[in-house]
């Protein structure tokens, strides 16, 4: 491994500016106005891919946000490996809880802190270094593709249509993906599941305008009233969703494996304290790492209506609003779940107001077997650089178009994550320690090394 | 009443330009960058009470906005009637709900369009036009003093002490007050009751910073469903508010004097039309009329947390708000129900959050009794303009200060309102018939004959 380490210190400083120049383009993909950045994300990825080494790259329109694709193929008889990443990022409010400017990378105490610094900028960049290393050390032992998209954050709404239009371009044996995290810097961990999504927006209207409480109130019903009642009658007190059907396709895990996920560690008074919790909550009958792994959710995820501003004042509200999403399991379908939902919904709504449901998006959840020499490589190569084999594990997270490029193109992904808890991922602050950084870029060439040795082997 | 008539309808264009130039001052006196305003409006007060014939006028300071303060005193011997209105109008917002500048009134269709154009703008200005009007045509049968306040939409935190230090000041047979609805045009009637009011708002505090749903989703208690669940159990499904000791001090109404309520007209079509929903609501045993009128209510005036922005945002986040209010009945104590909520409200609280309450204001409810000289005075007075004798109803909404000139005083309070239901006060696009206006300023002269008259008799 002495030519990688040389190679990252030698290097290091101008891969920290490379991945600084990508997080100050503000490539937020769920706000419009930001779609020239998303532009200028993707041709900074496309350059970035040709100065590391690519024989060619491209920047892909689609209906939504372009796909930056780049390739370099040094023999077809030799396996391919895809990457994946996002150049997109989520929101930033609420803003004034940032310690500095999320599009202005800063280092403080060895994390540099910005918006995407690990989701995904920070760990996708991991991908494109490592490349480099092995193009400049002459080490690349297979043909490598790159496809990086600028969608995820909102459900990757046009990915799966554009890899079905370039199937066979995209052709490889693998697709290697690091936007996940491992469980302590000195945990490593490989995500073998994901859970699925469904997400909507449901507008609660009761009266046709904002009405004076004293005068009408006790005799009209409050739409923020009925929406927060009938938002807790969607989870019963045992923490279990009551949509009808919302269960039927769960995939229940055997207790052997429940017993082996439950040997990953966890200091409940650790993780509560981190978050500042008295208490967890959850679904009766599930430990909290089943809680976030093989169990489905019902979160509000946003919530407004009537007067938010300063001081009193006294309203019957016309509107109220909520966005909502459920986390899925295996084999719980995001377009089904999504349509139990608006059924069940509007089913409970009472007469006195008129409800509508709109699906903002969705996408599957994924499993990964940890029989397939991919993951077997990928196992290798953090037992080399961390001295112990990582912890296969159920991730509470979705990256919806995993599930899709296996329906779409038919290729296992490998999560190679080297997030930690802490980053803070789609909140205020957003960091990623320069260590995991660095360490990323140490043991992907290690990975390309055992995933060509296995080919060969079999 | 010739005289009233022709002096009307010689001035009334000045009388509106004088309304109007009280409306161009934004007197919003919830947000506390307008304090300048409330200034601006005392003053213009002043100007006006002088003008239309006061001895003197003056504006007051006190720790929240100016009162201004004006009187004409012709003879101690003779009875004194002290007119009570308000300066400070409600927040705009939604301001993109109306169709004109709130703040630039414009007559459309008869009707003047403007924040405050009834509520209480207006309906105060009639006051100073008919005692104008009684000033220039020697027709003025009492002493009169004018109290016009700038806090009234938050509350009325300063007016009380105001009083108790200038009591004498402010001695007066009868407080007149037009701040109120009649129900209909061609219907006159004279609001004898008043709701309370208590107005909290809640903070609800879960993890100590927004999470990834998916990584905590599940296992971390949710702010906003457990504050949607926190609000549900605040009512029962009998339209009960479940707050142990809510109802204690609740002034059970006769089965007699409900039968009275209940012969004021009342089209429960026409006024599900007019707000647009297809079912009303309400406390399980009691008719629209007394939902509104002798009921307490719990409704939440505005709700907030998480993302509200553009699209998609996966997020569990760190806080939930709302802005709750109750409409109390006599003789429930507005501090007390505070008190009984906050604990309530705490106790209910799951450990798996953090909860914080508190009281931004309230205020009692009120009783005027239909047999005094000054409500007979004022029955006297619509009955001549109208034809008709006035129902004395029970209104929903709450003047918290007037049960407090009565405590701090001891003066009644007789509520003389012209505004209509299709006002939309505290809504977009608040507006005051011309013809209300114009009413009022005549029916007004003639509650001072009979009021002094009556005071003569006994």
């Amino acid at each position: 491994m002495e030519y990688i380490n040389n190679y990252i210190e030698e290097n290091k400083d101008r891969f920290l500016e490379e991945l600084f120049g990508l997080i100050r383009i503000p490539s937020v993909s769920s706000i419009k106005s930001h779609k020239p950045d998303m532009y200028k994300a993707a041709e900074y990825w496309k350059e970035m891919l040709l100065k590391s080494g690519a024989d060619k790259a491209e920047v892909f329109d689609t209906p939504g946000n372009p796909v930056t694709y780049g390739e370099k193929m040094i023999d077809t008889a030799l396996p391919t490996v895809l990457v994946y990443g996002h150049m997109d990022v989520m929101p930033v409010d609420p803003i004034e809880k940032w310690d500095s400017n999320p599009f202005e990378p800063e280092i403080r105490g060895g994390k540099i802190y910005a918006r995407g610094a690990d989701d995904d900028k920070g760990q996708s960049m991991m991908h494109a270094k490592a490349f480099e290393l092995m193009v400049k050390t002459n080490t690349l032992p297979c043909n490598i593709k790159f496809m990086i998209e600028g969608e995820e954050e909102v459900g990757s709404p046009n990915l799966g249509k554009w890899c079905e239009e370039n199937k066979e371009m995209l052709a490889a044996d693998v697709i290697l993906v690091s936007d996940t995290t491992m469980l302590a810097p000195d945990t490593p961990s490989i995500t073998t599941g994901l859970r699925g999504l469904a997400y909507w927006q449901v507008e609660v209207t009761g009266p046709n305008r904002d009405l004076h409480s004293g005068m009408f109130g006790g005799a009209v019903a409050n739409p923020i009233n009925v929406l927060c009642s009938m938002i807790d009658k969607m989870v019963d007190k045992k923490g279990k969703v009551t949509i009808p059907g919302f269960y039927d396709d769960v995939l229940e895990v055997s207790s052997e494996e429940r017993e082996l996920l439950g040997r990953a560690p966890f200091d409940a008074e650790k993780y509560k304290k981190a978050i500042d919790v008295k208490e967890l909550a959850g679904e009766e009958g599930f430990s909290t790492t089943e809680h976030t792994g093989i169990r489905p959710t019902f979160d509000v995820c946003g919530i407004w209506g009537g007067y938010t501003g300063e001081g009193a004042k006294t309203v019957l509200p016309s509107k109220a609003y909520a966005k909502i999403s459920s986390r899925l399991v295996p084999n719980q379908d995001h377009l089904k779940i999504a349509e139990l939902f608006k059924n069940h919904f509007e089913n409970i709504a009472p007469k006195s107001v008129k409800v509508e449901v709109t699906s903002l998006h969705g996408g599957q959840g994924y499993v990964c077997p940890i029989d397939i020499p991919a993951y077997q490589a990928a196992e290798k190569a953090y037992t080399d650089v961390y001295g112990k084999r990582p912890v296969p594990v159920r991730s509470g997270g979705s990256i919806p178009i995993i599930s899709t490029f296996e329906e779409v193109l038919g290729i296992k992904s490998v999560l190679m994550g080297f997030g930690l808890e802490s980053d803070a991922i789609h909140s205020p602050n957003e960091n990623y320690p320069l260590e995991q950084f660095l360490t990323g870029i140490k043991t992907i060439p290690l990975f390309y090394k055992y995933f060509v040795e296995m080919n060969k082997v079999q």
